[in-house]
């Protein structure tokens, strides 16, 4: 991929506005795969006082989006199924990461671990199937 | 189920910093059922404008959390297996509801349903498996 | 749907050789909704003598498969989600409904409930979710 | 483990009756990692020609088993989430490996692929979330 296409990319996943508005940095480590980190503040718990639900699928899924767009192709999410393994907290630091799995034609497999950024134990762990459009938001290799 | 013990039970689940946040109006409708509505803001879509997985899922969590803690029991979420079936944008509604399927022991399946409030139309579908711990946040009730 | 088109997508429902082999009893109740039945037999258990999980997770499928296949076309599943809830074993009957939730473009979801044919609960539960291939196995009803 | 204990868990593991009637074969590789192999059959496929999804999943759930079991412990299944990602017809050879991810109390996941024996190609992979009851079907290792 050309250095101007891979930018291109770049700048439209940074462009995010939820990931914005909670604060989570998001980086495309390669094509299929990305991290994403976020400090979890005290507007992101649950009634419970631990990390809520929405905010560590909301990694998982900024992660599986940097990662399943970034070949410039319009990717949607189908199905995600996560299992929650251990709470984290206020102050905590979560560090989400997704890799692609198998990419057979149009349906494609991600592969999300999402890890306490101190202790490196899993938070949570998902697989995540999407649907590659025949769309690009940003121009084919070959093309531009 | 008494009245001041429900009263507690739905205090205890308002407090929920990250609804507050994004504006969500969690109801518990019976003991195991309730629902949350939220309405999509500019903050909460995704890179490519459609509403973010993670805010979807967060309505769908926070329904399921409050019905499966309705009973002032804590219970934890293990799994949850969503699809995502329409695409919506900021200014809809979407409107979440849970429903507990099964309960024989301290393993707990709820079917929850988000759909865009205008239409009626699935937005997305989960299940989601809870475990009931051995802690109560309201005392039980032949003992209050 | 006329009637010969009917019998003509049964005939080739019917044929599936695994359900013959377990001798699982598949019928379609109307399109996109099905039921399949099956006794379970000393083969059919796990090391700690429960029905095993692949069995239950087969009938669901049988179901499923109607279900998707019900109106001609050729459908194949993508994900499963299920939830195992209740344990059962050799000499048990149990009883797999699948019902299509949603339908719009190729990507179709599906509920499938288990039960215990004799005490009505449920064993397992699953979401399960389809692609409908542009692949028609019974020509389509307009052109019949 | 000692050598008795791991051998007695081996026999254990070895009975599963729908196991032997499919003909898979089942080898824990060390505690919490097991392989199983099967030769797919005229009786195990669907009727559009393929390898039955409850074939698929099921050799995915005795490599599963086999893996949560491995300790001398008894583990149920409570969700599994699987994605089939490419199809596989009578004659081919499958390979599902389990393989523990996280086992912090009594809920444990495993992350499983199935894979085409002869290509080494993805045919499915599953994530399977377990319950380790406080029952030992052999004896813990410092009574015995």
């Amino acid at each position: 991929m050309n250095k101007d296409r891979k930018q291109k990319i770049n700048e439209y996943i940074q462009r995010d506005p939820f990931a914005r508005f909670l604060g989570a940095n998001i980086e495309i480590l390669k094509p299929g795969h990305s991290r994403v980190t976020l400090t979890i503040t005290d507007d992101m718990i649950n009634f419970h006082g631990f990390t809520h639900g929405g905010v560590i699928f909301a990694i998982g899924d900024m992660a599986f989006a940097a990662a399943s767009n970034s070949h410039g192709q319009m990717a949607v999410a189908l199905n995600v199924g996560i299992n929650f393994l251990k709470a984290t907290t206020s102050g905590d630091l979560l560090i989400a990461e997704a890799e692609e799995q198998s990419a057979t034609g149009p349906i494609v497999l991600y592969d999300i671990t999402i890890r306490d950024g101190r202790t490196g134990e899993l938070v949570a762990k998902s697989q995540d199937l999407v649907y590659r459009k025949k769309e690009w938001f940003v121009v084919e290799d070959n093309i531009s």
